[in-house]
């Protein structure tokens, strides 16, 4: 079954059950059936057909749901953006994604306006939010619509979303997963971690994949589930305690702003039974930590938006029964392989390092319009992460370093040459490595090194303005550095791995 | 991942956990791989290839799970027969599959020797047991055997079951099952019953499709897999016991047979978590019974050969919850979606009858070598199960008969099961079977043939009275007949039609 169809089957077997819930909004799943079946026929007939994308701009909101799977339901492929983007970032997005609808939040609607000369493709703009001139209205859409759905054949084969991750050589790399893509990676962790039925709590932005997986597979149980706009400790708390939640998924920006507030022993959580830790490696420390806050069971899901999640590890098993292996990723999940491999694709001997594959259902079909990084990603059959990892005999899996060049800083993706790419812009700048450096909030942090030319001056907060006009927020060096020389390899390529050593003495690890 | 590569991932995962237990035999997932590998490399070095049919004709064994998974493992077809049939119904099914291969148990052997001169497909004979002359013996094959698997690509959309059901034409028709199928009924089966991890026990015959899926599904959990000869009540409570067992599937002659054993409550069941009955309808009555025995979670399994199970019946909530659902065979399951159609495929009013269809992942590719057949089945991407059943507005299903099997009295229907389900409740009956007889004035005329549990008394008078007091009159017997066994199909099914023969004899028909 498409992921959408679990909706109409809910709706039929508990109509009146409460299905989405955000701020003061619920709504049953008749509800939300109903309103899936008229945003279909509305997109349907301002001309989405099977294969177009559509483009989704927006923060956590009430809509997001049925968005998503009134794309999915007719075919259509959604195509979520990350709405920290610039609107030149946005803009090069949608033209590469060739959508010709895109849903855009109101508040947001600004930072696009300007580029829609250049989008060709769009044909049509709708606003979730307040009335804005010259955009549809999507509550008029909805609220006028037929719901009656267009006559199209949807297969698992199917593109359902379009995610888009950060491009190593700049260029936007758009994951294409199908409907069976997303099927599998949402049935593998129903199953790894015996996800309950009961009520999910989603605080994670719904744009990013490692968000939509968890949305989905709480839609395919049946359960309610609850959004919140942002990340407030004591929202959080509340929330679990007033709706009885059992099951929510934190990333560790997340975990640290729980366990520092002080106020979260006034809150009954005994309804939870699982969180989902994600978006990044967390010290081993912290795990432990949550798992004695939250009292129940503690899972860390590693992977990426290719493949969706194909490592966990069940904390609160792993204290109990092997606790060394706390600094893991965990094993590999239900109905995934993996291997580790060298440069050749050879299976490196057990505890070498090599790159971490994954092969299964889960892993996307490719990216789009780009068959020749498709064909390297999906070398062999296998999906080649990127990730350096080391295994040991049981399986577990350690992560390492990583191929690419690349920092993931609170559950993002920052390709460093994107950013470097920017400084090297500045007139005074000779030379510039960006690299990630640990950070105990967002795993790992975006830090610029300078080489200045000779007789130029800049400052820190010169760099870090330049960026902050070209680049979403996520993505700016939070400090940097002056150097006078770098140390490089043999093809004279600025050695990395030597310049951050220095920040990462005493870490076991070069990711986080 | 197909369910053979399960068998490789808790080799390596958990090389020495035991995976397959059968009389006095054990062996671990690394032995389980190891054996499956052999094989499948003996089988490529006899010539069998890619889509070949391997038939297999066994009671359950210690080497049937590792047979299975071998053929899938290669690509090959596993054509399981019903080790019940005459040889010449086996040789018409040889012949129809096209087998190259048949791994046949040495005290079944002989049944076939007459017909090798007209199987000129089999090349092969192996034989499980005891040596053979003019055959090839299975240990020898494994034992000198390389375990170098042949180099080929599996996919999910590849056959991987030769499942025959008894054709009701008596042309035997092969539901072709692929990987994906049998994937997608294990996963559905998974997440609607949460199966247990832990240790499952067969004690239904391997070769039927019905014990194919709760095998591989246990597999795929990385369970241990008890497999029992025959049903005895006494040893299979004894290896309940013994082997902390957590999961089952029972018949409903499994059920009765152990309900009735008077010797039960000398084990502890205290490990059971789930039972799933399956194989046809069950009264309420024996439902209830088996929650109260079992003191675990009781769910009943419904569907066919071409689909797996579709839906199920969650006992033990409905008796808390809804009582009164428990003569339903509960509503459609995890992953499968279901509609109620009249003869013209319209969808047929909540309450009214009409005939059960599914749609899913699992639902057959098709039917060997018959083409018709199979678009009749798949019309319009529906299988049309030939169940007759009535949903409630809730999803409740409720089986009224096999569209064949209801008896046309004075214009009327009666559905067997309906007046099963009242005999049932007397406490003497120990099974009954309600069918159509001829009849001068009504056409056909409703008989109850009855088998008493040992030692019980009742007449033909008061069954008769205490169907009149729960049915109408039209749908009462008319007469009643005692037996002392019942003749079975292959899932130990009543054989309605063989008892059926007796009372038509003389007629062209078997309708009125």
């Amino acid at each position: 079954m498409i992921i959408p169809a679990f909706v109409d089957k809910y709706a039929w077997l508990y109509p009146d059950k409460t299905a989405v819930i955000f701020e003061d909004r619920r709504c049953s799943f008749r509800q939300l059936k109903d309103r899936v079946d008229r945003l279909a026929s509305a997109l349907s007939r301002l001309g989405v057909s099977k294969g177009d994308r559509v483009a989704i701009i927006l923060e956590n909101c009430f809509e997001f749901p049925e968005i998503y799977f009134a794309i999915g339901k007719m075919g259509a492929v959604a195509t979520p953006l990350n709405y920290r983007l610039t609107g030149s970032e946005l803009a090069q997005l949608l033209s590469h994604s060739g959508a010709n609808t895109l849903i855009v939040a109101s508040v947001l609607v600004d930072r696009i306006v300007p580029f829609i000369p250049e989008l060709a493709t769009v044909k049509h703009y709708v606003c979730v939010g307040e009335k804005t001139e010259g955009t549809l209205d999507y509550d008029d859409l909805i609220g006028t619509a037929s719901g009656k759905l267009p006559e199209v054949e949807v297969s698992m084969e199917d593109l359902f979303v379009l995610a888009y991750t950060g491009g190593t050589t700049g260029r936007p790399k758009g994951a294409m997963l199908t409907h069976r893509n997303l099927h599998c990676v949402c049935n593998s962790w129903i199953v790894e971690s015996t996800v309950p039925r009961g009520s999910g709590l989603l605080v994670t932005p719904l744009f990013h994949v490692g968000s939509i997986w968890p949305l989905c597979f709480n839609f395919m149980l049946g359960n309610t589930v609850t959004i919140l706009a942002r990340v407030d400790p004591e929202q959080i708390l509340r929330t679990i305690e007033r709706e009885r939640i059992t099951y929510t998924m934190w990333l560790s920006s997340i975990i640290n702003a729980i366990l520092s507030y002080l106020g979260s022993s006034k809150f009954d959580l005994s309804s939870l039974d699982l969180i989902t830790c994600g978006g990044g490696p967390l010290a081993p420390v912290q795990l432990r930590r949550l798992a004695e806050f939250a009292k129940c069971r503690v899972h860390f899901a590693g992977g990426q938006t290719e493949t969706g999640a194909v490592v966990s590890a069940k904390v609160e098993e792993q204290l109990r029964t092997q606790p060394e292996t706390l600094g893991s990723a965990g094993r590999v999940a239900y109905d995934f392989e993996v291997r580790v491999v060298d440069e050749q694709d050879n299976d490196v001997p057990v505890g070498r390092t090599g790159e971490l594959c994954a092969r299964g259902d889960a892993v996307m079909k490719g990216y789009w319009e780009m068959p020749e990084e498709t064909a390297q990603a999906l070398k062999g059959g296998w999906l080649h992460s990127g990730d350096l990892v080391r295994m040991d005999e049981k399986g577990y899996v350690y992560y390492l370093d990583r191929k690419k060049d690349m920092i993931k800083t609170g559950g993002e993706n920052v390709y460093c040459k994107e950013v470097e790419d920017v400084i090297y812009e500045h007139p005074a700048v000779a030379e510039v490595a960006v690299i990630g450096v640990p950070d105990e909030k967002w795993g790992e942090m975006v830090k610029a090194l300078v080489i200045l030319k000779a007789g130029e001056k800049t400052t820190e907060e010169e760099i870090i303005a330049l960026c902050k006009q070209r680049l979403a927020g996520f993505k700016c060096p939070k400090s940097v550095e002056f150097y006078d020389s770098f140390p490089k390899t043999g093809l004279m390529k600025i050695a990395k791995n030597v310049l951050r050593e220095k920040y990462w003495a005493g870490f076991e690890r070069r990711v986080h």
